[in-house]
């Protein structure tokens, strides 16, 4: 039975992996620190004798040895990061470390145990400010314009020379934003948590009208093991999203609408939410969409869920300010 | 009058600018850590008032609080890098530390300290392998194929976030191999020293068809201080390289010709000279051309005052292997 190794398991897309791997017969190895990740999403996978908990800092370089000595582990997801996009301005060093160096030690330790199989969550961040939309993964050679996509950008460049360097296979996925089950930071559960605050008034980012492309979280696993079987290059590079995008008040409209509610909405203005944030992220997927991925939720079908999967679990808010 | 400080000041290309802005009348703050930097080539720096030396580590982060409290510096030249890129494949944790850790380093330190303008040197190696010749600056996103190309890469990312973030204002080099007075690694200063130690026989890495462009140094500084000048984008990224290139075995046929060899020559074989090698490096540098630079230095020409220099400077071999 194929064992395999996620980072940042108990995250909101790793623990979603996690049990769709389980669910699928295999063997895994999960790996955290427990700084952003819940172990309540992994309450149903600890009761199953095929998964392992590695609990473990990715800084730390014994944490990868833990995870895979003395098992035949034939694939890494490697999906731990900081994925608090937004205030990367205020930390720089932040994404440096959680998503470059950390990267770096997963290589490293993947090598010392004859691991040479990486999946890795990229984000379309990377194509800072393009000119072309929707921005394929070949665009012209990018500016960064945030950290977060400088430290992936930085990973993405790891990995491909590990791929040269010693044969290791990749398989790099660039995100749009993703939600559902499991979300526990962006814009649904930053509005949502607002207006519980305050269900009469509402402070948005930016000027409401930057586009983002969001992906139901269903989905982008179908994508990424879809991209994992008909890959076949030894750098696999796949943009993951939708082919439309929705406004931020587009979005704030459907999430009010849902609540039964009707704030004051106080726009904060500007083309950007915040330093570094792109006013429109719109990827171009044909090239996984050629190897048959298909998103079976809309965007707003993956809002609404994300939000109804919210209501239901009010305790993910707990201990956010 | 300006205060320029200068990272890796003991470097090739570093003390060659050092030489230079002392020349050009201004104060100069070298820093370096000595680790691959000669103390002769400051030889005549620190003998000028307007320089001060800072020995430090960039991996430590009071090095840059040495080089920039209390000082006025208007701008930063941060050449200090790890430039063995063939060995990258044996260390590839040097090329992290080294060129990109360091450069957050570096930007760390401007920040606390109010210096905002930066100029970086990085490489073509960050094209990896290019499908388009020559290769301009916004070339389709490339893939890494190097340690030290990905270390690089990853190093202009995260200047260009301090830009988005800070406001600094950033001129980023993707130089060709650069050659001259001061050079002590590469091909040039490698077949000298294997025809020192065996006349009659050299061997070449790769099957010597590797095409590279050299750029000699007193051109590339003239690019360099160009593109500060001219260039007034908040990110500057130009492409420094000659418009022709020459094969490693017609670059071997002018140094055997001049040292009145005729070494046998045994060709290791394949077309990259090492792991991550770049078969052809040949970039379009239309964009810094725009501006007025053209490069005084043929390729002949620079590999063979390259090799005149060398023969005039036997102590630069001293301690090497």
């Amino acid at each position: 039975m194929p064992q395999y190794a996620v980072t940042g398991c108990a995250g909101f897309i790793g623990s979603n992996l996690v049990s769709r791997l389980l669910a699928d017969g295999h063997e895994v190895i999960g790996i955290d620190n427990f700084s952003t990740g819940r172990r309540e999403f992994l309450s149903a996978a600890i009761k199953s004798p095929a998964f392992t908990l590695v609990e473990g800092d990715l800084l730390d370089t014994t944490t990868m040895d833990k995870a895979l000595k003395g098992r035949s582990v034939s694939m890494v997801f490697h999906l731990a990061a900081n994925a608090d996009v937004s205030s990367g301005v205020l930390h720089p060093r932040r994404d440096l470390e959680q998503n470059t160096i950390a990267t770096h030690n997963v290589l490293e330790g993947m090598r010392s145990h004859d691991v040479s199989r990486i999946v890795f969550s990229s984000t379309g961040s990377i194509y800072g400010e393009p000119d072309v939309f929707p921005t394929p993964e070949d665009a012209p050679f990018p500016i960064q314009t945030s950290f977060y996509g400088a430290s992936k950008l930085a990973g993405e460049g790891l990995i491909a020379s590990f791929c040269e360097a010693f044969g290791f296979q990749a398989w790099i996925y660039r995100f749009v934003s993703v939600l559902g089950e499991g979300y526990t930071h962006g814009h649904v559960f930053d509005f949502y948590r607002k207006l519980q605050t305050d269900p009469n008034r509402i402070e948005v980012l930016g000027d409401g009208n930057q586009q983002k492309s969001y992906m139901y979280i269903g989905d982008c696993l179908d994508g990424i093991l879809l991209g994992v079987e008909k890959g076949t290059a030894p750098v696999n590079i796949f943009n993951l999203g939708l082919d439309d995008t929705i406004k931020v008040h587009d979005s704030l409209a459907l999430i009010v609408d849902r609540l039964g509610l009707s704030p004051k909405v106080d726009y904060t203005g500007g083309k950007r939410g915040w330093v570094g944030d792109s006013p429109l992220i719109h990827l171009d997927c044909t090239r996984i969409r050629k190897l048959g991925w298909k998103p079976a939720r809309s965007i707003d079908q993956g809002v609404l869920c994300t939000l109804d999967w919210l209501r239901d679990n009010p305790w993910v808010f707990e201990g956010r300010e």
